[in-house]
């Protein structure tokens, strides 16, 4: 099995793609029709899928969306993660984290139960909730920076007494875990905040960055690229989730997809 | 159907107890015998819940001990929160948070799939990924202030430009949230962090703190005791899980636990 790095430069070179799509399958939002069927979740998913794999870099189902439906919800996720072509790799978003025993059973859930190549992390309590996940060597770990809501701001701006601030400190410690576990460790920075964005590219010179927000929350396309690519023009994962599946509601939803997949490619060409 | 509050109040009176027992099944721990039932979690927390029900005033299930189980591992959560008699309160400790549309599903996946009566969520990303959870009317929600864990400083102790912290700042955001949803948030804060907790309390002057980390941990209940309870002396929840569960690997494994628990009550009486 390729490792994520692996399995994620090979597919933004084949695709020509730096997008990920989110999988945020939401049964108010789905085209109705879907509704009939056994699993709407999963067959949205399959066609959406099947219309953007050769145009995306990854996939990120957010788990929320899955367990808000209980056991159904999470048996339509199994079915999507193994729908998914092997070259193409899974971000579970999840911000997981938690004491050092706990957060192991969490990376557990996550790589060996869901069997995804990479997750998204919450590092508030620090190394010890986080070295769990890199530990697994073929998988990565994204922990959350600079978010991309609008209440963001509230602890992760807060200045500190070296005039630095939580979420430059963060940074500072996904750069120190990417050395401790080369090539395992990026951050996730919202796509509605490209300032930061280039303050923490300043930080993490060449870790992957996974900026999630455009579309639908409003971030830029041109900004993001012109900010978070690395000094090899890479390093950079845009996603988009509401803004790419839900344009349509009718029956040509994932054909619909798949053009708002390859605008978005377009707009975030250098 | 009681709230949260409610419930919690009266099971403290009731059992005389503030001790929550965490619900964290390890296969590697649990006695050896259980493995060979079809449903060895299920069957653990059973027991242990059989013989701790009259002495403790909640249970804290830690959702990443099934979620590591794959589906077996939920199916077994979701047999023992039937199984809890409805007087007492459930806390699941399952570290959420999102941006809001996704917090609401976490809210959904907790608060209606799974019917727990509380939640610990991580509030890193502000006001907003919180808000979802504390909306419900009959549940309440513990935030992340400062955590159990040895790495716990590396981000929430950083000091800031008015000599405050990240963890007392999010004691504040408790606190405001605890106004705008009164009754609905509370503060989780390490039974490692005594100092600290005494310095949260004059913040939360009022609201609920839930203590981990009794027990294996390390933390020591006297003071703890001390320094948590609130003017009216309540308002305290002190956690213990793998100091409670795991003291006998042997048939007995329950009654050893209610002692374990009953001793750790009379360590908590003030």
């Amino acid at each position: 099995m390729n490792s994520f790095l692996e399995k994620i430069t090979s597919t933004i070179l084949k695709n020509q793609s730096i997008l990920c799509v989110g999988l945020d399958p939401d049964l108010d939002k789905i085209p109705r029709h879907l509704l009939e069927r056994p699993d709407p979740i999963f067959e949205f998913n399959r066609e959406i899928i099947q219309k953007t794999q050769d145009q995306v870099c990854a996939y990120k189902p957010n788990i929320a969306f899955y367990e808000a439906q209980g056991e159904k919800g999470m048996s339509s996720l199994r079915k999507t993660i193994e729908f998914i072509p092997k070259s193409i790799p899974i971000i579970l978003d999840a911000k997981r984290g938690d004491i050092g025993n706990t957060s192991r059973l969490y990376a557990q859930a996550c790589f060996d139960d869901l069997n995804v190549d990479a997750v998204t992390v919450n590092g508030y309590m620090g190394t010890d909730s986080v070295s769990p996940f890199l530990e697994y060597k073929e998988k990565a770990v994204f922990v959350l920076v600079k978010t991309s809501n609008p209440s963001s701001s509230e602890l992760q701006d807060l200045t500190l007494q070296n005039n630095s601030s939580v979420y430059l400190e963060m940074a500072k410690k996904v750069s120190q875990w990417n050395k401790e576990f080369p090539g395992h460790c990026g951050a996730v920075v919202g796509a509605t905040a490209p300032s930061e964005l280039q303050v923490i590219r300043s930080i993490l010179s060449h870790e992957f960055i996974l900026a999630p927000g455009v579309g639908a929350q409003g971030g830029d396309p041109k900004e993001l690229v012109r900010n978070g690519l690395n000094q090899d023009d890479s390093g950079l994962v845009v996603n988009s989730s509401r803004g790419v599946l839900y344009s349509d509601s009718s029956k040509t939803f994932a054909e619909s997809a798949r053009q708002r997949v390859i605008e978005l490619n377009e707009l975030l060409k250098k």
